[in-house]
């Protein structure tokens, strides 16, 4: 199995750089795409005369050359064609998030299991040099504790049709905390608002609570004057900012923070002091991270391995995302997060 | 009473830039500063050595030829200073927040109609160009109907000693809010953590809703790693960027937004397209708002005015920080607001 | 001849653009490439497979279905390409500059006229909405009296092999002014150094004068630490700031200036005051350039018409770079630019 | 001599900022403020009531109580104001130019030197916690071999009644690259333009050659739409941007730059590569540079001490004005500079 034969569902937004990506590998081929839309199919045939179309996805699955199914659909749809290209026998690569549920999410991973196949969430970001390099300073104990995490994830654009703001962009925020804090978090609290006649949210408000002092907290919005991309990390040591719309310095690490020591006249009063030093900027890889996540997928079709992004991490986020969907329905109250039984 | 005689209790941070200002007035006169700390009347007799100081504030409200005091101590003495002042005949302007609870409001406001004296809050930005210029767009109808406002108001430091960084920061967001939006919140929610050994959070995310589908957020953190101070106002016409740290262009009005049809086929559903436009960016009033906040005052007194951050959107104010403050304590929870008995 | 056969030489750093771009056009089809590299042609193949590749122009020039040569090689080779392209009767869109010296631009216009062939150089900047959005507030005397152009164009890289900063990237400064001007430069001064032990300059300031008290500037370096493409154009009632970077509001209208007055004490001394008002950012086309541009170039083949970008006015940017090298030469002496006789 | 007693000499836009911080060191005292403009002494008696005043400079030089006398007078008047208070006995800080001549310096010089009296020029920025970290980081040979310096200093106003922008801005990095540079300039050439009925350019480009291949250039603006105070300091190693309107972060150093290697195919030919790492801004001291300086104006003068901003160092400014003066005559000519024979 040298070379891996790969179909892709769904030619809209994201589609086009799957497609470009994977034929950029020099071991896979992209054999076929479909998507329901004539118009996306002529898309493909403009650039790739030589990759076959249909409007039917089952094509795809019945096509006994493809190895691999790569789904970029909306969301609503995940969880049908990634169990259907499982039980096709195929690998899946299955864009975020992995299901509409932990339930779906299960039944996703228990029939990738059952057939020894690799099931893998494209949560794109966990393969950027910025993300791999926040990990990297957290687990190097940079930071010192961390105290919070704090991204604004904002533009004009674009409403999805199935699913709300947090369900199409904090899910990236969620597989980053995932990956790079070294906590789960046990309650969640989500508030927003919808603006259109649709019930989904374009603007919304997600904090997490941790076992220890860390809080996280998350603002997405499709509904946005300007476009921010900026999470702040904070810890007691370092602090980091990381803005994904520089292109160079994506990653700022300020040396600097709070002194706290206790008033000498006994009142046992604490006295804040400040401590300003360094910022630097540490160079980053900047290989496209769909280039290096497609590179993983492949080399775990070829080698048996674990994704990165595994089914499993996807479930943890779905199961997040879960408790916020309970949370905004009960006016925003604080809902406890289940350890996943998969953990 | 061509010349107006005040007083300054407190020489911290905040009381030089009260001095300086009522200096540059030409019909007022600093009479008086009075701080329990010598070394902060040390730093007034440097640069005004005609000033009187004196560690006891009782001096400043005994001292016949004093008209008006203006308190700039910690929260926790706002009340108690300016209820005395009020009773010693003088004419109050009292740092944000006015007071620790609304029923301590309630009893300022009292004292101040009974004696027919001004008292004003110290809501700086409400004395902006660009917040007056927000209230001008949004009173024109220039954004339409309003969808959010969102605040980030964040930066290293200062920690206070006695409140919490609700009370200290987000305040200056809801006499903003109070000022410039045509509605009233009606339920508030705050989430948020202290990462010191003192109880008060450094680091909070206080959600409004309204009566309509308008929602306010404010993010408030003294443990930043960068200063940030932007809020974005968001109509279905017109979205304001207001940047307080950019030296011109503070607000930026940007002609975009969704434009909502319904799908051709019968389907009912709704298809969201994008307009964007123009970029305008008006030419603001730059005079120092602390200048022609005391000026307001000033006039207010003279001419026997009500001041527009009046005493009764103090207390607006602190109703919110009191249901916020109550949120905190059950986890998040949305607490309605009851309307201010003063309305 | 309704779909026009293209054949590209070169497939560098610019190749894979037009080719995608001429792909893109409905009335246009990419025949083949060639490239003297191989490892370019396995790239053409790798994502074309369906066109022709080739190690030798020649076999495009011959190639009797192919109607228009688009060369992107090095400086140094445009000119003997375009002129065998021309005498083998194809239409030629070249890259910037269109030759090395004003002789051989000469010589390119009288074959191209002679056959009738659009000769078109590839100034792709004219083509974008911000630099159309510049020409039509100077032509509309939005600015007034135009008092300086100031450029600066700097980044790290590239460095280029066969011409020095002023021949790669100052070019697209002098076409824009060229454009955007309603005057042409009648003197050019050049300082420059080169840092390599090659003696292309890779810093280089180039200043040029006009009969008006109008002054251009033009500040291009490949060794700098960070990209800036930013263009200031100054006039006595408006100036712009043109920034290529910022993904929106390129384009910035300040409604500022200078405002002058005699003293009112008879010392005939001038008092300079200043107005500062709204800053404007409009709409743009964000069209990609070189789509609109081989659209047009297409355009003129079919209609035969003369393109915005002719070579007439390559030939004036290369007469002023030709003063330039002449200036350098002479330790920046200002160098008279002599009217072009084809004016 | 434990108390320093200082009169200074105008107070217009800079006199206040020197006021208040002689006010605020604790050895010194400013005695007396002279100034043509009654307003502008009634400023000072506005905040400083203690403060004598006077319309006659005179009087300051004949009151034997002062033993220092700050000016703080438009450009054409140093040298003469300057002359007269050191023949009167007192030390002197002027303005930057130290004088509008070279004959002139070496006048005033000649006077300090012969009374033994601290003659000092107002060159702040060499005191800044920026230009002194990046004095250090050349002096350590960080950067490696120096290719360029690069500056731009530009903004709306304020123009000078009595200099052109050159000698108004300019001088700044004239100072800034005698203090950082280890290399003195050999020639200089400037070209600019007036846009007033004044002949003083209110924009100009100042370009300095060096022995080595070092080139430094200057863009000074009176007329800009926008503020920027950027300057590039480019050397084999390492890469400066210092951009003084930063908050935080004004210095950055970045660790790129190209590489440069022969083909392997025995042409000579190079190859450029391009290396691209950290980036690193250091914690820099942020006391007021003016604050610094004036505390080094009054130690030299209690220990007799030659100052950093020496009239010697005015002097080469002023040489290179002079020589920046008779290249803008000869329009743009480059113009040998001669060794100062003070040297």
């Amino acid at each position: 199995m040298s070379l891996i034969n790969v179909g892709v569902i769904g030619y809209g937004y994201w589609g086009p750089n799957l497609v470009r990506n994977f034929i950029a590998l020099s071991d896979t081929e992209v054999l076929a795409v479909s998507d329901c839309r004539i118009e996306c199919l002529n898309q493909v045939l403009a650039h790739y005369p030589y990759i076959s179309v249909t409007t039917k996805f089952e094509d795809l699955l019945q096509n006994s050359k493809i190895d691999a199914i790569v789904i970029a659909t909306p969301a609503s749809t995940h969880f049908s064609l990634a169990l259907a290209a499982l039980q096709a026998g195929k690998h899946v690569l299955v864009s975020k998030p992995l299901a509409s549920s932990s339930h779906q999410a299960f039944q996703l991973i228990e029939e990738a299991d059952r057939r020894n196949l690799v099931l893998m969430v494209d949560h794109t970001f966990i393969y950027s040099g910025a993300v791999c390099k926040i990990r990297e300073l957290i687990n190097n104990k940079k930071l010192g504790n961390i105290h919070y995490y704090d991204s604004v994830r904002i533009n004009l654009g674009l409403f999805q049709p199935d699913v709300n703001v947090i369900w199409d962009l904090a899910v990236h925020d969620l597989a980053i905390i995932n990956y790079v804090l070294p906590y789960q978090p046990v309650a969640v609290s989500l508030l927003g608002m919808s603006h259109t006649s649709s019930s989904h949210e374009n603007i919304a408000y997600l904090t997490l609570l941790f076992d220890t002092n860390l809080i996280a907290h998350i603002h997405v919005n499709w509904l946005a004057p300007m476009k921010i991309r900026r999470t702040l990390i904070c810890g007691d040591e370092k602090m980091i900012v990381y803005d994904d719309l520089e292109t160079s310095s994506k990653v700022k690490i300020y040396d600097q923070g709070i002194i706290l020591t206790n008033k000498t006249d006994n009142t046992d009063k604490m006295v804040v002091d400040y401590r300003r030093g360094d910022v630097f900027s540490p160079k980053l890889d900047l290989t496209e991270p769909l280039y290096l996540e497609i590179q993983h997928f492949i080399d775990c079709i070829k080698n048996n391995k674990m994704p990165i992004t595994n089914a499993k991490t996807g479930l943890q986020v779905i199961s997040i995302l879960e408790g916020a969907n309970q949370s905004i329905r009960e006016e925003g109250k604080l809902i406890k997060l289940k350890e996943s039984k998969m953990g």
